[in-house]
């Protein structure tokens, strides 16, 4: 199929999800349209090094890097704006998926009322990968029945967010989070998750420097995460599947299982789903 | 990077996620696995004619079609690891991400048990997807800080995964929806959604059939998608972001503006967004 819908000899741009950092996680429209591209203006957390193995393209990051800020959203606008009028094939690469936080349907927007001519590529989502990397599905038969996706950059609404979901309901997913941890678990056991709740940090996920942590809400705080990667938070049982896929050597990044013990995941896991599966 | 961990003349397995609909969503490493596989175990959403131009490797459809039940998750596992066992290079393509509903854990733990060599490849969910190519993004700044994602297929546990979030706090997507959409509208009223929260129903998204319903919560259960496609229904603010996307002619698959005038929408959303972007 496709987006046939556009004049490609024309001006347009492309509002791509790069996925959670693997180039090999990128769509195949996302190569495509990135291989074809005048004009890439790439978030930070793009592997800029197969960007440019991938394109001619003139390729800008404008996300935010150590030690300089990120352009603004206004400059952002206008420079894709100005690029497809001029009749370039613009790529807005953006991390994970761009609808997911990351103000994609504010560029969207953006675009629409200037008249250009866009489409959207969905993208892998690092809210979904970055735990199943780690081995941890974010929805589970008999452990959690769904899952709500926050961010943890969000301020005053941080709060309002995690108080509208009942403790020990579904699993969180905390994007950003890993700044605001010690807040969120605090947050979550006074508003009466149990200490004990499995928890779990992945960072770089889809990376070389890929790092991942479980134990318990009550131990988020004192996790300590290599400095300078972003990750994502994790707050559910389901984090016990990745710690008994861990164990069988399965997946190449191995949780550190502490704070849950063996036997732990056998009760809660191992036996509720052979008998589901056995059925 | 990639899983270069696996021995990749042994036999083994990778769990795929094949994205909602459209080929092009494949990711570049879902591809490529396709290509070198040796057998394909693919579900019923799957794209089976551009799976087989893709591959020589023998493919079944594992997955429930139209007056065919679905073959049983044993004998999956089953054939999965004899296969693997074999020496043969198996995919198991799932709609959508592997670890989103779909059992794609259950299915890791299998092999794990059996000590078969495997990786998750996540794929575009199409939780986030759908939503996104009929232009609603699932998040946005000043609409929604969160999302819930869940299935409408959890039996006894629906409500109880309804009642888990407040009332109108974050954008409710529900998988597999369509059949119990006027349960969950009728629920979700009854715990105190107002009746005139925006509301939509995406089928099919990311192929030639893709079909957008959006109007409010009260008429949810009224609305009439074509039969024997597959839906998700999203429930919250996001979706007149949708409706000003589609006003502007951008999206390819205009949503029908039932139930939100156009004032409604430039009130709500075009004011607070260029407020936001101009600040």
């Amino acid at each position: 199929m496709g987006f046939g819908f556009w004049d490609l000899t024309k001006g347009f741009v492309s509002l791509v999800g790069a996925g959670p950092g693997d180039p090999e996680l990128w769509t195949v429209r996302a190569a495509k349209r990135i291989a074809a591209a005048d004009l890439v203006l790439y978030d930070a957390l793009v592997d800029a090094d197969a960007l440019r193995r991938m394109t001619r393209a003139q390729c800008f990051c404008v996300g935010k890097r150590a030690g300089r800020a990120s352009v603004k959203q206004e400059t952002i606008d206008k420079l894709m704006i100005r690029a497809a009028r001029q009749g370039k094939r613009v790529v807005r690469l953006k991390g994970g998926d761009p609808f997911v936080f990351g103000r994609g349907a504010e560029e969207a927007i953006a675009l629409a009322v200037a008249g250009v001519s866009f489409e959207i590529v969905p993208g892998v989502t690092t809210a979904v990968a970055a735990p199943e990397l780690a081995g941890i599905p974010v929805t589970h038969r008999g452990l959690a029945s769904g899952f709500l996706v926050l961010s943890g950059h969000t301020g005053d609404r941080l709060d309002e967010t995690l108080r509208s979901v009942a403790a020990n309901s579904v699993t969180i997913v905390v994007m950003m989070g890993l700044s605001a941890r010690a807040e969120i678990a605090s947050r979550l056991i006074a508003l009466g998750w149990s200490p004990e709740t499995p928890a779990a940090i992945v960072c770089a996920a889809a990376t070389p420097d890929q790092w991942t942590w479980t134990g318990v809400l009550k131990e988020l705080s004192a996790a300590t995460p290599p400095m300078g990667l972003a990750g994502v938070l994790v707050v559910g049982d389901v984090i016990r599947v990745g710690e008994r896929l861990a164990g069988t050597g399965s997946i190449p990044h191995p949780l550190a299982s502490e704070g849950v013990t063996p036997a732990d995941v056998e009760a809660d896991v191992e036996v509720r789903l052979s008998g589901e599966r056995e059925r």
